[in-house]
């Protein structure tokens, strides 16, 4: 079951430009910074009453952040959803006909465990589930 | 002050085909459907825990909505975050430099006074603004 949005991924070409501009918007300072060497990442969060906004930077041009960007430009790259049991959850979504971009959780940011359905399914939104460890 | 993401603006381009896969993807059923003919839009709305998930489609080809989808295709189209206090919070951002699109609240869907905020000041995001009425 999806609870509820954990959080709202945003792609952004400089965390430091990103992060001067999210304090002003919500009026508060990250909580977290935290690279992901898997994934060529810096990521910033933000929490925003039961919900996160997380910054993305990509750290090399193949992360796909960086890819992101080079085609789409700054913007939201995905929303997470929280879930209770991840894999109830993707056997779920599988069943229903969704394509999964990982059939098994992998180890996110943010202690989590994740998985991303893909967006051609979904209307063009890339949707991840994410469970706390 | 921005107390949580109300909720995630989608643009769809069939209402109808994007509410058979939301119900599969969310496992319910939206709770509202809402014409909103200021702007031309069909609006379904989905609750998720303390969020919702709003469905867009443009009901003309000048409507908002149609326009971002011939651009960039279906996608997420804007976060928007509740607020206490609306008129206080346009007064903060506009105060911190961003550009505003609505100085003024107006009355948007689902019994809300809502405003934008340009995304070109917020890295691409269009950011609504929503207070309960």
């Amino acid at each position: 079951m999806m609870q509820k949005i954990e959080h709202i991924g945003i792609a952004v070409k400089d965390a430091e430009k990103s992060i001067a501009l999210f304090n002003l918007l919500l009026n508060q300072e990250p909580y977290k910074k935290e690279v992901v060497e898997s994934e060529s990442v810096q990521t910033i969060f933000y929490q925003n009453g039961p919900n996160k906004i997380e910054l993305l930077q990509g750290l090399s041009e193949d992360s796909a952040i960086s890819k992101f960007i080079a085609k789409k430009g700054e913007g939201i790259h995905h929303i997470a959803f929280a879930v209770e049991d991840i894999v109830a959850e993707l056997k779920r979504l599988k069943e229903a006909g969704f394509q999964l971009i990982h059939e098994t959780p992998k180890l996110g940011a943010d202690n989590k465990l994740i998985a991303f359905v893909h967006p051609k399914d979904t209307n063009g939104v890339l949707i991840e589930l994410c469970q706390e460890r």
